[in-house]
């Protein structure tokens, strides 16, 4: 190249590169390291390979007119377009020469390169870089003066027209080989997977003629819900996706709970293992047909979970990891065939797992730190995902720390007098007038708040039953800024005289939030719960923050379905999180399928999690003295010591009160109780 | 290292280097290339590093007393000696430090290093280097400050004491680790497997404590016999042998009809699999019973076989090789595991498969070019494995050529009037007096020669049944040379004025061999069918000595049972070889099932037969119009144009009186009609 070669630029990523005239655009694609697809290997006929070709706008050439920087339409691009649809200024990249200085747009379609990842915070176009690819290749016939066998010369033309050194072949298509070479007439469509780099590429399927389709399976394996993405390798487009409730919950609600069970009945692990695989199979079959896919066109999978999801999944004994030292049988990424998992799907279909990052911060919390990128970031970013255990990520580009915190499941409605799932009935929002302490709620399933016409001709029908986990955290933070409860946690008995809502049992008061069929009330064990809970979550999250010296984070993501609905004010006023610019505290989804899609699609965030993951520090909270210090102070509102500025900004918070000494008396036991009930 | 350090010298590989005092005689012979086997580590509690010591004798040094170049017994060494048996002068490599010149004997026994296979024809020592070796670890235990997995840290420490990077680890193993690790203390031993350079070593066992055992197993797969050995991984020793004939038999006798009973049966393909699997299962229970061995214990196997045994073994349709252009699915060596065809193992043991050299020369002929090196020779050597099909390598270091020949099932008794298989009753042994023409036969089961005294009533026990193949070449031989037939092969009718035993049927004449019940004869058609064999085998030797241009060979081995049993010189008479000192043509045994028991014990010659195959030039004799040419003169014995100056020199040979064109009316349609028949 020189430096009147015409000059290049790809778009969206913004490469670009001199390139001699007469190079084909793949070409010049594939020196820049711009993902673009090919199946056909140069042949126009996959179709996989189309761009967008603008004329070039650099000063140094003169543009005369705008064809005359790209080769024209030729014979084979014409004959594509005849039997297939190229849209107009659509070109096939292998067959478009540079003529010119050009702007070539990588399109972002279904056919091409569906943009199925989002960009994250830092603005990073996401490029498919599959584990497994499809090469089309024609191989040459037997030779009675070249006595090669059959698979040998395929491995010779895979090796020339696709670079492939030293590949390697899955035994089972060793008996099928001359029969598929013979059905394509030579002519064949290998998929080849290869993930590190120090792996040998092998053949894990082979079809006859251009197979121009391969499809990958992204699933989140939660306690409770079990999420599936069904893609295409070839365009990154998802086809379907699917959600199910996990069937190991007869087992055991909790994750805990299910470690028992294991630890109680000798086929308890395999009684978990094949609820978990059966509930898969059935996902595959409903994802396979909503997208009209083949089980045996899937070819490549990514699972995550949290570790005893992780465990169970795999058919491993999570016994060890229901007590000290929480020893995970494995730590690190694995690769497996589907086959040898009970995931009947074609049989060379790879499985890749991501790595788990402690015992109770698992692959699935790996998986959200490779969607949010806190290592990826400047910013200090805060990552939580809720459960029965909390798992905590705190770090940005230069440390990332992580934790785990035996919250309980108090957030997801158990232990709390009124709890319930979220689900019709539910009452998911709440607001207290702080003159005249009366409620307004809405309900799940019903419009109008319930000071507005229509709530209670709907409520009639639809019946309000219970607290679900976002209205428990509202609750308990408007009862404190309307001064129903104080900063330690205590319904205030003398606010029985402002209103009859505040009703007393036995030595301690309640809040009447809803007087119907049932009467739903927010008892002091319900605020005690909260308190110990979102105490054990703040208290993991200081111990981080002290890790990394800093009072306060720059970012807050809060994955999961809790996460999702939770109101970021809410969770900030309990306490729950620390003090954050409310515009940078967002909900992330299910950061953990994504992740699990991000490294379906480009194996390069594999290496990116697995090298990640490494570095990232555990801290194992029960280690930590420091851990029960910070419990003590975060069981007050918001907590005891920390100030909240973001916060006070935009509520005004009932002025402090409470001694150090007072909160430390008053709670230091419960927190024990409950670390040796969940860990 | 410096010139004043110690010098030592390991025996009997000759390798020789110095090293600091202090260095361990382990580790010297490692960094020599020398191979010492160690399961534990330098723990000094396997014993598999043993070797005896002498001093040193080298001139510069100043030897003073025996014992002070080494270090002497130290405490682990002593508790070895006490709990196993470490034979007087033996030192364990790992604890035994250089101190002075020094002498090493690496032992030849059956704990250290068992030398099974035999030196070869260049006098190399053949060391062990087996693609699966046994690693014993000590693993952290799990620490809740470093909350890496169990398989996690097991590698861990794998890549500090072993060396090994980048380790990968077979599925299976990762839902028992955690229970072995336990098992074991944190002590475990690892079965690793890396067969090529390429490969990442991977984890394919995994024994709590020390595991001092691994086994492997050997096998040709032959169309009539199979064959088997037990050997120790970690000795070498060959711990049981054991042979059977193949069932596949029963659906073909030869080659040929078990491709067409698999082109007739559309189960055929899966019944011959099925059946050559259950025996090879059959013989590893026996092996196993024999050597005290659990199958489970055995982690690597090697096994080679014809293209069409090694196709049906593999599970492969062999349908492509009953017809030009003989395809073979695959040519290349194969790494495959047990359970994938059927033969349960260890849930890691590997198969490796050796190449096939072309679609009628396979794997067992790669596997006797291996054991007995034509390519390592400066010697030119023809090897020959006589079947059905002949399999012919010739070659030196520099260049290698390879060719099959259809020579029929005539040499192994089929086709001949009074022919069988080697048994008892069987000819196997012929003489004829030339004056006389009465003949001497010795059968198998008799131990007298007809003319001697005991013979009569043996025979009368045994029944003297028919002629098997090394007798069918010894009565041929001096049927010629006493003048019965002519050097064109007709039997002599005026012979029958000398001797009764010439016999006239119909329009041509027979000899007389064996006059009892049933009367054993040699028929004009007899000869006809020997020298149709012998001239396709010939021709094919010639072809390859064509294209290496030369006019002598200078070594032969006859491989195969048949190759033991035949008498060089007769084969020579008969023109079944060329002319050579008969000193150095020898049987060379199963030469294929030594080169899968060298394939076994060190994956070096894995390398070195894979290189090469792929440089043997395979010629098929379809193809080369000078077969023809060759056959028709091969149909004369010895030979019509070859001159024969080794076997003149031991035998009187008829004079010659066949003219080129007798031979070529005669023969060339025979010729024609058996190629058809057989490819």
């Amino acid at each position: 190249m020189t430096k009147t070669d015409p000059l290049v630029l790809f778009m969206p990523s913004g490469k670009r590169g001199r390139f001699a005239v007469g190079t084909s655009v793949l070409d010049a694609a594939r020196t820049l390291g711009v993902y673009v697809e090919s199946v056909c290997g140069g042949r126009a006929t996959c179709g996989r390979c189309q761009v967008s070709v603008q004329e070039g706008h650099f000063a140094k050439h003169q543009i005369t007119s705008s064809n005359d920087h790209i080769s024209p339409i030729g014979a084979k691009e014409q004959r594509y377009a005849s039997v297939r649809d190229l849209p107009d200024g659509r070109r096939l990249s292998c067959s478009a020469q540079i003529l010119g200085d050009l702007v070539i747009d990588v399109p972002q379609d279904t056919v091409v390169n569906a943009q199925v990842v989002r960009k994250d915070s830092d603005g990073r176009v996401i490029e498919r870089d599959c584990a497994v690819h499809m090469c089309y290749v024609e191989v040459e016939e037997p030779d009675m003066h070249k006595p090669l066998g059959d698979l040998d010369r395929l491995v010779a033309a895979l090796a020339a027209d696709w670079k492939l050194e030293n590949l390697d072949v899955d035994f089972h298509l060793i008996p099928q080989v001359q029969k598929i070479l013979r059905q394509g007439e030579w002519k064949v469509t290998a998929a080849i997977h290869r993930d590190e780099a120090t792996d040998r590429p092998r053949i894990i399927a082979l079809y006859p003629g251009l197979k121009n389709e391969a499809y990958g399976i992204a699933c989140d394996i939660g306690s409770t819900t079990i999420a599936m993405h069904l893609s295409s390798l070839l365009s990154g487009r998802t086809v379907a996706s699917a959600g199910t409730s996990n069937p190991q919950i007869r087992f055991g609600e909790d994750l805990m709970s299910r470690v028992s069970y294991v630890m109680m009945n000798p086929d308890g692990r395999e009684g978990m293992t094949l609820a978990v695989r059966e509930a898969l199979n059935g996902l595959i079959d409903r994802v396979c047909a909503e997208g009209n896919v083949s089980r045996t066109d899937i070819l490549d999978t990514v699972f995550v979970g949290n570790p005893i999801m992780h465990h169970l999944f795999l058919g491993i004994d999570p016994t060890e990891l229901g007590g000290a030292p929480f020893a995970l049988a494995v730590s690190g990424a694995i690769h497996l065939k589907s086959a040898e998992i009970g995931l009947p799907l074609n049989a060379g279909t790879r499985v890749y797992m991501l790595p788990c990052i402690a015992g109770h911060v698992g692959a699935d919390a790996a998986a959200a730190t490779l969607t949010e990128g806190p290592h990826r970031q400047d910013d200090m970013m805060l990552l939580v995902d809720i459960g029965t255990n909390a798992e905590i990520v705190l770090g940005n580009r230069t440390r990332t720390v992580a934790a785990s915190s035996p919250t309980g499941p108090a957030f997801e409605g158990a232990e709390i007098s009124s709890g319930q799932r979220a689900a019709p009935g539910a009452i998911e929002r709440v607001r207290i007038d702080p003159l005249t302490l009366e409620p307004r709620v809405r309900v799940i399933g019903i419009e109008p708040w319930s000071d507005e016409p229509g709530f209670a001709e709907a409520a009639a029908e639809v019946g309000v039953t219970g607290i679900c986990g976002s209205a428990i955290i509202e609750v308990v933070a408007e009862m404190y800024l309307a001064g129903i409860i104080s900063e330690d946690g205590v319904v205030d008995g003398a606010m029985a005289e402002r209103s009859p809502r505040i009703e007393q049992k036995g030595r301690t008061f309640s809040y009447l939030l809803f007087d119907g069929e049932p009467r739903i009330t927010v008892t002091q064990t319900d605020v005690r719960a909260i308190q110990l809970a979102k105490a054990a979550l703040y208290a993991g999250i200081k111990l981080l923050m002290d890790k990394q010296g800093i009072d306060h984070v720059d970012r807050i993501g809060l994955a999961g379905a809790f996460g999702t609905f939770i109101d970021p004010k809410y969770a900030m006023i309990l306490g729950l999180i620390p003090d954050c610019d409310l515009e940078h505290v967002k909900a992330v989804g299910n950061a953990a399928g994504t992740g699990a899609r991000m490294c379906l699609l480009n194996r390069g965030y594999r290496r990116e999690i697995e090298e990640t993951v490494s570095r990232i520090e555990k801290i194992e909270t029960a280690l930590e003295p420091k851990f029960q210090e910070h419990f003590v102070y975060a069981m007050a509102l918001p907590n005891k010591v920390d100030a909240f500025p973001n916060l006070a900004r935009i509520v005004t918070l009932p002025e402090r009160t409470l001694s150090l000494e007072d909160a430390s008396a008053d709670n230091g036991g419960g927190r024990r109780r409950r670390r040796n009930r969940d860990t």
